[in-house]
């Protein structure tokens, strides 16, 4: 017993084992300073963009500003040594923002204790999903269904910080009266955030732009040339920080000439947070929430984030893969996501997953291996830790902007288009989780989605296409295998052919498109047998798959014969063949 | 606008259609003295077992007595209108009982609110189901799971009338407390309520043996011989009512002696049900459910409960119809038991469906018609009025030997060697929702079961078969249709293939199992058009299907080639063949 779990244990302890479950020890040992040079540049600018957007996402999931840091800077040290891809970089997200949102909003205005749960819940799942190789359920949420869930999440996400953008107070939060009220308070607009969000918008637009521009490209580049180049794309790429930091300077300018006009961010702890076990009860003012209450808020939210999560940052890993040809081990990054929100946990971040955006300023800034987020959550950890106290200068128009600038290309109505010339059928889902998202909330328009498509997918399987070929007697094709969805209505159809014309006719079902069988389907054919058999007629399947044969010969039915082919089933009905001649079994006793 | 409305109603309202929907049209203009007669003596037999059964099954539901008398008669009369086979009986069943209990247990001892709403929501469900055709649904459910949940329903009635049957009190509703506490209390056990269920056992069983006894079959038999058979038939076949009645007798002398040893059933209210709306809101002492907290109580037993009424019945009518030689339709059957639901819901009924022991009575006396049911119907009615300031004296000891006496056939091992022996993945769905149906409850149980079949189903989608021949180029063959859930898995394979041996290689995917593609495999082989056009190999797809042909061409990738078979797929590859000559399509731009 002890021998045998040493050999197991040394079985699963290979080197090569252990270092593709930890991707650090392969790129490591071969780390050069021309890396080392690229990752620290990669890294502060990554850490430019995620800074800004932390801040802002964080409003996005109902938490304060800093939380969005606390979620930025653990899952790349985890990545650093689990991840597989030298692109991707974990953090905050919109959508997973918009998901602590959804399922881990606090009856206590500002208080993470449900939103750190879920992050811990969250990690579990898929950390258990990536020892179990369960990833692929992932594969089940259809291109439409993302898509449409993608386009929602951004539309909810950009409305939700219109309020914000125009500085309008006590707006509801669920969609339809958030829009209602927003109209109806049109006339409290403060003018001041209005403008503000405007100019940070048209500012953000404009770089990003810049950042995108396509230069001529000539060998002949003066030096200068190359520099300007690359300023303008740093000052591309740095525009949160950009925005985020002029308008903080201007509030801050006008607040110390006590002009306060601006709405602003309030409720900021200072300094790092501290490392320390989830807390699984939440006791504040008069709300207590148990454990078990706690849990019961969440509710499929735990199934739902962690999937979702996943869904990003394969998607994102696998486009990067793609462009710079390596490969991804998606169980691993599974596991790397997994391991990096239940440690996340610890410092009160809320769910993490790849960024997109962020991914892109990694890759297109030369980084070379993961060891870029090193600096990322270096530079993160020391802006909590000297920032914070400028954090309620932020003016919220600012943040918005920031937000709506990026979830704008989330949104994608090409898609139906796509859909409609391409696969009519496919609008049904896409519309569905689109509906309901907006209808009953996010998180059940995505599961109605994957609902509807699931029932696309299994319809055939209940319904499977029957052909029926009237020759003297009834020829009757499958197209589909033979499962439980779809037994009854065979069955059904044999029994009704083979009665069509008022007499009870033999009949021949060719099982070519059956290529297995279950206990339903076995259940099913012992009735069909017992029928044929009370109206003295035959039953014949013909083109039995040799495997499929195995099965049915072992159930033994009495009165079903089996040949080869069509023609050979219905010769051997009108007994022109004798049964062991072209019967490939011969059950009849 | 209006006459097109009226062309289409007298299309609807033709003569056929309507008795189509209304069966009783049909049979009722060609209904004779004959079978008066055999519907009058059916009905009256079918109601000597569901009296007894109607009390004994209100307690599984956790209801008065006098329920399963309300639930046993509106079902009968409306069945009789809408119902297509003569055998079903409509009323409380086991199982619905049982279901009541799970998802409506009243926070009100005796309160049938809950139960009541449950069953008006239960007939909408059924009824809007039957409208949209939708009933196919059930065949979701496949064979291991529906005998795996009949068999913990059976276990778990069962045992749930121990107690009763040994008159202990205050034990648990949960079934692993309820064995604990069960155990622990059995030495407070009431000797004489066990005995009492013991003798009522042994009769049952005993009875039972006599209604199936199998008699010598002679022509030659005296009038004596015939009159004695039929009489212990009707004995056996009103086995509950005499143990019932018997017993309560007894325990009626008892107390009329001032000698009070049987537990006894308490709360009955006399007389017929009002007929009235049900309430949607509870208010009793110091509780108080909003309309909204009680469908939130109900939760997805909305969903669980039509569902399991529907797949009683049609089992059910199937079962009689083939036995009888006439067919059901499975879609009115379910406008059936949707109408009887609803307006059960009136008189105070909880869900009802076909019964499978009360529909084989019903056969066997030799019904004619489904006015069986108006005979039975009118029976309980006068039960009602007369009988009801006799319940308080029925000992539930008695009661319980009735409902043990009837479930116990339910339990069915035997499915499970059954399974070994023929299909052994097919265990999985059976082990789980048993497991789950003690370990979580029973609803749970069969959620798991129908889950974990549908993703056995699913799998084969998730993970198609991929067969690789090495000839000099790649040559992949799947063995399923292109969809969703197999997509990224496809395309990674055969991405992998064509680089397999370090240099970038061309590859012909045999399409010949592919009967439909959906917009998630357009993508997937735009992004493999795109990698192999990246490598400057050739990508061809060959024996398309016509139809997925036509999906694919307007999808229009450049760099896929299509051909007729792999031979000429690899001459192609080859330059052998000029693309036009074999390509049924040729795509390049």
């Amino acid at each position: 017993m002890h021998q045998q779990c040493r050999q197991c244990c040394s079985k699963t302890c290979t080197a090569s084992n252990v270092r593709k479950k930890l991707p650090i020890l392969t790129w490591l040992p071969k780390y050069s300073v021309g890396a080392l040079q690229g990752d620290i540049i990669a890294g502060l600018t990554v850490a430019l963009t995620v800074i800004p957007q932390g801040l802002a996402y964080a409003s996005v999931a109902q938490l304060p500003p800093q939380y969005g840091l606390y979620s930025a800077f653990m899952g790349c040290f985890v990545y650093c040594v689990l991840g597989t891809a030298k692109d991707i970089t974990l953090g905050p997200t919109a959508i997973m923002s918009l998901m602590t949102a959804t399922f881990a909003t606090s009856p206590v205005t500002g208080d993470a204790t449900l939103a750190v749960v879920l992050t811990l819940m969250c990690g579990i799942v898929q950390f258990v999903m990536a020892i179990l190789h369960v990833g692929f359920l992932v594969d089940f949420i259809s291109v439409p269904v993302m898509s449409s869930f993608v386009t929602s999440a951004a539309i909810t996400i950009a409305f939700g910080q219109v309020p914000k953008w125009l500085g309008l107070k006590d707006i509801p939060r669920a969609f339809f009266p958030k829009v209602y009220w927003t109209c109806k308070k049109l006339p409290e607009t403060n003018v001041w955030d209005l403008l503000l969000g405007l100019v940070s918008l048209v500012i953000l637009f404009t770089l990003r732009r810049l950042q995108n521009v396509k230069w001529r490209q000539t060998d002949d580049l003066t030096l200068g040339q190359k520099i300007s180049r690359k300023i303008l794309w740093v000052v591309g790429t740095s525009r949160n920080a950009i925005v985020v930091v002029t308008a903080s300077g201007v509030a801050a300018i006008l607040i110390s000439q006590d002009v306060d006009v601006f709405s602003q961010t309030t409720h900021v702890q200072p300094g790092l947070p501290s490392f320390s076990l989830p807390k699984f009860s939440l006791h504040s003012g008069n709300v207590t929430l148990s454990t078990h209450q706690l849990f019961q808020e969440l509710g499929f939210g735990l199934a739902v984030v962690p999937l979702i999560g996943l869904i990003e940052t394969i998607a994102i890993g696998k486009a990067f893969a793609r462009k710079n040809n390596y490969e991804i081990d998606a169980n691993q990054e599974l596991l790397a996501i997994g391991a990096a929100n239940i440690v996340g946990s610890f410092i009160g971040s809320y769910p993490v997953t790849g960024s997109f955006s962020r991914t892109a300023v990694n890759s297109e800034s030369g980084v070379r291996t993961p060891a870029g987020g090193l600096f990322t959550g270096a530079v993160i950890i020391l802006a909590l830790a000297v920032l914070t106290p400028l954090f309620p200068y932020i003016p919220t128009a600012a943040l918005a902007a920031v937000i709506i600038a990026a979830v704008i290309n989330m949104v994608h109505f090409r898609m139906v288009i796509y859909l409609w010339k391409r696969k009519k059928v496919d609008l049904v889902p896409w519309t569905v989780t689109f509906v309901f998202s907006f209808v009953l909330g996010i998180e059940y328009g995505i599961l109605l989605g994957v609902g509807i498509s699931l029932f696309l997918l299994l319809y055939p399987w209940a319904r499977p296409k029957v052909k029926i070929k009237h020759q003297e007697v009834a020829v009757i094709q499958l197209s589909n295998g033979l499962l439980f969805p779809g037994v009854q209505y065979v069955t059904e159809r044999v029994n009704r052919q083979a009665l069509a014309d008022g007499i009870a006719k033999s009949a021949v079902v060719d099982f070519s498109h059956v290529t297995d069988v279950d206990s339903s389907a076995l259940q099913g054919l012992k009735q069909l047998s017992e029928d044929f058999a009370k109206r003295d007629t035959m039953l014949v399947l013909s083109n039995v798959d040799p495997e499929v044969l195995d099965v049915l010969n072992k159930a033994n039915f009495s009165h079903i014969k089996y040949c080869k082919t069509n023609e050979d089933a219905i010769q051997l009905i009108y007994g022109k063949l004798p049964p062991v001649h072209t019967c490939l079994v011969h059950s009849t006793k």
